[in-house]
C-alpha cells in the first residue's frame, strides 16, 4: 500500500498557514503557543466549583471535618493556574514577548487576586439561585437535586464567576468559562451580561443573553427567550461599532416565558410579564403582561423601517 | 510573589456555608457525601447502553460468541453500583445516618430488581423507536445510522431507563439520568413522561417534555417542540403545587412540527397534526391539522384573560 | 444478599436481540462487531482539526519550528485511522465479510485519499469563516478568541470535513462527525449541505440546516434558524423519498435572523434578509427584507392547503 | 472463524475454583470480594509520601504557601481509604460477614489513628536516613538528590510506614506496602524489621532482611545483603513454627559490604564491620571487621551439622 | 529562542537507522509495525490473571454470583487479543507480508486455542505453588496473603502460562510475559524452563533460571540462586549454539538456599538440599546436603581447567 | 464516626519540616517547587526512546513512511521538556531565584543542544549493544526481540542517554534517568561509568556498575556482578572524598560472570575472563582467566589488613 503522499498535503496546509498569517500582519511571529488553554480553563472551573461547594460538587471522598483544608489547598492551585492562563490572555492581548512578560505578572496577579476575594460574595448569589430554581419549579424536590442535576444552575455557576472575569478585563477567560457552560447546557449567556440575586432559567436551552443586558433580582426565563441586540451601529470602515449598550433591561422581578424575544435597549419594568413566543422591540411598562396579541401591537414600528 | 490570601478567603466561604446550611436547617450534619453521584450514574447508563445492544454500543472488541456473557457481566456489576446510589438516594431523602443504612437496603434492593426486570421491555420499546427513525426520516441510510448517530435515539435510550427509576421512586436518579441526555442532546425529557412505542424526536435541540405528558404510540416530534404547562396553582405559601397533571396528552400517532407549543392538559386527538411554531393551549381533535392562522383562533382565549 | 437474577434477565435480553435480529433478517451474522466507532472518529476529528491549525488547535506543547513534523506525523496517523474507519462502513453497507475485506480495501484508500487532498481547500474555507465571525460580531475581540471560542466555528470546522466525507460516500462516518458537532454545539448541519465561504453561524443553539440545502457565500444566520422540508413525497410503501431536493437554497449574503424557519426548495435571493421567528415556504427575491407582517403573506397558501 | 470454545474452559476452571474452595474450607462463602486492594494501598502510601515530603514529592504545583492545607487535605482522605483498608483486613482475618462489618469499624478506627499519630516521628526518622545517605556515599550531591533518586530511601519511606501497620497488627497491608518497595527498588524488608534512625542501603538490589531482625542506628549495609534465618523449628504438624525471634539483631554503626549472608539469631555488635561477600552465622565482637578468611572460621561449625 | 536544529539530527538518526537495515538486509521493508506490542500483552496477561483468580486478583467489584460470566467475557476478550499478537509473532518470525496474513490465520488459531484449553490445568498448578509458599515460609499468615503479596507467585503465575506459550512455539510472546515479571519481581525465569507442581520462590530478587532446566515437584528456591549453564558449545561460526540442554535439573523436594549456583547440565537428586552461596557444577546425590566446605571440593575440577 | 485529628498531626508535621529546613539552611526560601521531576524526565525518556527507535519502540500505528516526521516532532518536543528540567536542575543547584531564571537559559540550552547532537551516536552504539545480545545468548532468537525483551538493553538505553547528561553537568537529571532502569531491571550503572561499543549485560539483576568505572568495548557481564569501590578517603571532615577515581577499568573483551565482585581502581587486562561469585581487588592481566580458587590468593592482601 503506497500510503497517503503526506508530503504534498504538508505543503499546502503550510503554504495555507503563511497566507493566513500574512493577511493578520503576523509573520514574524515564533516560538511557543501564547494562547490560553481551554483544557486549563476547564479544570480552573472544575475545581473552583469544588471550592465553592465542597460537599456537594466537590470530591466524593470528601468530609466535612476537611472540607476548608481542601477548598484552601484546591483554591490555591486553582488560583495560580489562573494567573498562569491570565499572564497568557495579557501577553497575547498586548503582543508582548516571553522576555517581557515579567511585567505582565503584577498585573496578572492583581487581577486574580481580586477575583479571589469575590468568590465568597459569587458563593452567596449562587445560593440564591438555588433557592430560586427550587421555589420556581414545581417538579424540583430538593435544593440538593437542584445544585446537582439543574443546567440553569450550572450556567449561573460558570457565568457568576465569568462575569468577574469579564469586569476584571480578562474578557477571553471569560469567554472559554462562557462558553463551557454553553457546550453543556444550551444555555448562551455572555460574560458581559449583569444578573442579580435569585435568577432561575428553567430548562434552558436556546437561551441567548447579549452582552449588555442588564437584569434585576428574581427574575425568571424559560428555554429559548432571546435578550439580543436589534441593529448595530456601523462603524466608518462598515463593521459593527464595538461596546455600546444594545441589549434589554430586565427589571426585578419580571418572568419571560419560552421562545420570547426581547431585542433592543429597551426596559422590562418591574414585575412585568411576557408570554411565550413574543417578539417584544420597545419599553415594556412595570406589572404589565404581553402576550402574542399585545405584542404585534409592540412589534408594529420594529417591522416598518425593515422594508 | 506574595500568593493570593487563601486564608481570608477560605475563612469567608466557610461562614457563607454555615449561613446556607444554617438557612436549610441541616446546621448539625456532618461526616461523609451523602448524595448520589453523577459521574458513577454516567457509567451505570454506559454500562447497561452496552448491556442493551451489546453488538453496537458495547465495548468495540465484543465478539457475538461471548454476547451473552459480556451482557451477564456487566449486567451485574452495573446493577450492584445502581444499588449503592438508589441506597444513597433514599438515605438522603430521609435523612438517615449511615448507621441505619441497613435498614434502607432491602427497599433499596428490591427497587433495583425490579427496575433490572423492566430492561428485556425497554430494549424491546428502543427498537421500536429506532425503526420509527429509520421510517420517520428520508435522511437515514439503514438502522445501525439511527442507533448510533441519532440524538433522539440516545435521549430515549436515557429516558426509559430514567422513567422507569422514576415509577419506582428514585426521581433523583431519574433526574441525572435525563439531564445526561440534556446535556448531550438538547433533548430535555422530564423523567415522570410517559411516552409509547414508537416514538421518534428529529434533530430534537430545545424539544422539552414535561413531568406529567402522555404520549401514545407512534408519535413524531421535531427539534424545538414544548410540552409545557400553562400555570401552576399555587398552595397556601405562594409555592407552585407540586405533582398535578399539567402537561398535554398526545394520543397515537400524532406529529408535531419544529418549534411548537402545546401547554396545560389539554389532549391533541389521534392522529392530529401540529405545524411548525404553532401555539396551542386548547384540546385538538382527532385527525386534525393545526396551522398558525388556525392556532391564532385557538389562542385567542389564552391571550384574554392575560392582560 | 441474593443478588438480582441476572440470569433469567439475560435470557429474555437474549430473546429480544433475536427478535431483532429475525426482525432485520440478520440471523446469520457473527463475529466481530463490524460497524465504525464514534471514539475512533472523534480522535480522527481532533487530531485533523490539530492538522488543520497546529499552533491554537493543536498540543499546548507545539512550537512553531516543529509545526511541520507535527502536521505530517498527526495527518498520517489520523488518515490511517480513518481509513480503517472507512474499510469498516463500506463493508458494513455491503455486508462483506471480513475475508473479503481486502478487495473493498483500494476503494477506501482511494477515497480517504481524495479527502486528504481537500484538506488545504478546507482550511481555506475556515479561514474565512474565522473572519466573517469576527466581522460579524461586534463582541468579538480577536480572531483567535473567535477560534477558540465560537460554536458556529467549531461546527463549520466539523462540517466541512463531515461534507467531504459524505461527498466522498462516506455517509455513516460523515454522519458520525456531524452528530459530534450537533452534540457540542447544539448546531445541527446535516453533511449533505453545500456551504460557501465566509460562513457564521452566530449563538447557533437549536440550528437545524438540512442534507440537499445550498448556501452561497457570506451568509449569516442566528440562533434556531431551521433550514428544513416542508413535506416529503411519499413511496410505493409509504416512506418518504430518499434523496430529492427538498431544502431551501440561499444566495450570497443572506442574513437570517434567530428563530426563522425557512422551509422547501425555495430560493432566497442574493443579499435578502429574513427577520426573526419569520416563516418563509416561498421564494425571496434579491435584496428583499421579510418581517413578520411581511412573511404572513407569503405564509398564506401554505396554510391555506393545511386545512 | 469458530471461536475459541470458551465455555468448556470456564466450566473447568469453575471446577478448580470450586476445588481449591473445598480444599480450603470456604465452601459457603459468597457475595463480595473481602479482600484488601493493592491498588487503594498504592495510592495510600503515594498520598502519606507526598503529606511526609509536599515540596519534594508532592504535586508538582504545589506551593509553599499552601503546603499545610495540601497536607491536611490529603492526610484526611489517605486516612480515611486507609481506615477501609482496615477494616477489610479485620474482616477478612474475622472471617466476619459485612453485617457484622460495624463492630470492626471502632477497632480499625482506632488503629489507623495510632498509625497518623506515629507519621511525624517517621518524618523525622526519615529525615535522618536521607542525611545517612547523603554522608555516606561519595557519589551523593544534594540532599534533594537523595530524596528523589535513591532507592534505599524509597524502601524505607515504604518500610517505616508499613512497620508501623505491622505493629498495629496490620500485618496483611503492611505486607502490601513492603512488597511494592520490592517490586521497585529490589529491597525486601519484612514489615516487621525493627529498624533504627540513619539506616542506609546503598543500591539496594538484593537486599533481604527478615522479620524479626532488630537494627540499630546509624547502620550501612550495601547491595545483596541478606539479614535471613539460618533454620526453621518445625511444629509438630511438620510446618515451620510461626513468630519466633530468628533474624540477625545488629547493633549501632554496624556497616555490612555487599553480598554478606547473616543467618540466625546472632548479634553483631556496635561498629563492626562484614565483608564483601562473607557468610556468618555465629556473634561478631562489637568494633571487629570479619572478612571471607575470617568468616572461613566462624562458618565452621555451620558446615558441620548440615552433613 | 533559536531550537534546537531538530532537521539536522532528525537526518542523521535516518542515516543510522538506514545502516541497520542494511547491516539486517531489511532494506526492502515498509509499511506498518509488525512486531507483537509489549503493552497488548501486558493487558493480556492482566486478563488472564483475573480470568484465573477472579475474585483475588479480578476487579474489586466483581462479586461471586457473576465469576462465571466475568471469566468467559474476559477470556474471550483475551484470547482474541491473543490470538492477534501470535499472528504478529508468526508474520514476523517467517517474514510474510500483510496480505500473506491470512495463510497464518489458522496456524495462529489452533495455538491459542491449544494455550486456553491448558489455562485449567495451569490454575490448578498455581494453587499447588500458593500451599507450598504458605507452608515454607514462617511469615505466611493466610494463603490470601500468598496469592497478593509473593512476588514468587507473580513470577510463577507469568512463568506457567509464558511456558505454555513457548512450547506451541509463540517464543517471542512468551519472552515478552517473562520480562514482565521479571522486571516487577527480579525473578528471570526462561519461559522454556520446566517446572513441576508445588514450586516455591521465597524473596526471589536475583533468582535466574535457564531456558532448559527441569525442576522436579514441590521445589523450593530462595533469592539469588542460579541455575545457569557453564559454557556454550561454539557452532562453526564461532557462536554459541543455540537450542542444548545446558542447565540443572532438579528432582522433586530438592531445596536450594540463597545465593548458590547451579551450573551445568548437572542432576540435584531427590531431596537434596544445597546450601547458600554454594557453587555446584557437578551432579548431587539424592538426600545429600551441601555447603560450602563441601562444595569447594566439588567445585575443584571446575576450578582446574579454567587455569 | 469523629475522624482522625488531621490538625495536629498536620502541626506536628510542619514543626518536623520546619527543623530540618533549619537544619539544611534553607528557612528563608518559598514560593514554587524547584526540583526537576521524575515524572516529566520519564515522558522524556519515553520520547526519546522512541525517536531512536521509531519502528520498534515508537508507538504501535507508527508507519515507516511518516518515521522522520514522527521522529522530529517527537524529538523537538522532548528536547523542549528537557530544556526545562535543566533549567530547572541549574537553578536548584545555583539556588538562584525565578527571576534570574533568564540567565540560566542560555547555559541550560546549550547543553541540551549538545545532548541532541550525541544523539544519533547513541542510537550507533546502541545497535551495537543489540548485536552483542543477540551473538552473547544462545537463547536470543532475533535482534528484535533483543530490543523488545533484554533488560540489559533497556538499561544501555538509559545509560547512554543518563552518560551525556552527565558529561554535560546535569547529573541530577542523569541521576533520574538511571534509577528508572534501575527500578525496572535491577541494573544499577552509575551515570558517570564509561561503557565502549558492544556491551552486553545478561539477566542483569544485581548489577552494580560505579561512578568512575572504565569499561571497553565488547565486554560481557553477567547478573549480580558488581564494579564496586574499596574503600573511599577520608576528607578533613570525616566524609567520604568526593569525585576520585576509585572503581574497575575493564579493557575490551573481558568476560565478568555472575556473582563476580571487582573492587577498587584495579585493571582487567584485555580478554580477560572472571569466573562466577569471584571476588578481585587487584590487576587482572590480559587474557588470563580468574576462577574462585585463584581469586582467593588475589583476595589475600585485602583480607589481611582488615583485621
Amino acid at each position: 500500500m503506497a500510503g497517503f503522499q503526506v508530503d504534498e498535503i504538508v505543503t499546502s496546509l503550510q503554504q495555507v498557514r503563511r497566507e493566513w498569517r500574512e493577511g493578520q500582519q503576523r509573520a514574524q511571529e515564533g516560538g511557543e503557543r501564547e494562547l490560553p488553554s481551554r483544557d486549563v480553563m476547564a479544570d480552573v472551573v472544575e475545581s473552583l466549583t469544588g471550592a465553592l461547594f465542597p460537599m456537594r460538587l466537590g470530591p466524593t471522598d470528601l468530609r466535612q471535618e476537611s472540607e476548608d483544608f481542601y477548598v484552601a489547598h484546591t483554591l490555591d492551585a486553582a488560583l495560580h493556574h489562573l494567573f498562569a492562563q491570565a499572564t497568557l490572555e495579557l501577553r497575547h492581548e498586548r503582543r508582548r514577548t516571553a522576555a517581557e512578560l515579567a511585567e505582565l505578572s503584577a498585573d496578572a496577579q492583581q487581577r486574580v487576586r481580586a477575583f479571589a476575594e469575590a468568590l465568597p460574595g459569587i458563593r452567596r448569589l449562587l445560593d440564591t439561585d438555588v433557592m430560586a430554581a427550587f421555589h420556581g419549579d414545581p417538579a424540583a424536590r430538593s435544593v440538593d437535586e437542584v445544585l446537582l442535576c439543574y443546567p440553569g444552575v450550572l450556567a449561573m455557576i460558570h457565568h457568576r464567576m465569568a462575569h468577574q472575569l469579564y469586569k476584571l478585563g480578562l474578557t477571553l477567560l471569560a469567554r472559554i468559562v462562557a462558553e463551557r457552560a454553553h457546550a453543556q447546557t444550551g444555555i448562551d449567556i455572555h460574560p458581559g451580561a449583569q444578573i442579580g440575586a435569585g435568577f432561575f432559567i428553567d430548562h434552558g436551552t436556546g437561551v441567548v443573553i447579549g452582552e449588555t443586558a442588564v437584569i434585576g433580582e428574581r427574575v425568571r426565563l424559560y428555554q429559548a427567550v432571546t435578550l439580543g441586540a436589534k441593529r448595530f451601529p456601523i462603524d466608518s470602515d462598515g463593521h459593527p461599532k464595538k461596546g455600546l449598550p444594545r441589549h434589554p433591561v430586565l427589571e426585578d422581578e419580571v418572568v419571560i416565558y419560552a421562545g420570547a424575544t426581547i431585542l433592543g435597549r429597551v426596559t422590562i419594568g418591574k414585575g412585568a410579564t411576557i408570554g411565550g413566543n413574543v417578539w417584544v422591540t420597545q419599553d415594556v411598562p412595570a406589572g404589565c403582561s404581553v402576550t402574542q396579541a399585545l405584542s404585534r401591537e409592540l412589534a408594529r414600528d420594529m417591522a416598518a423601517p425593515a422594508k
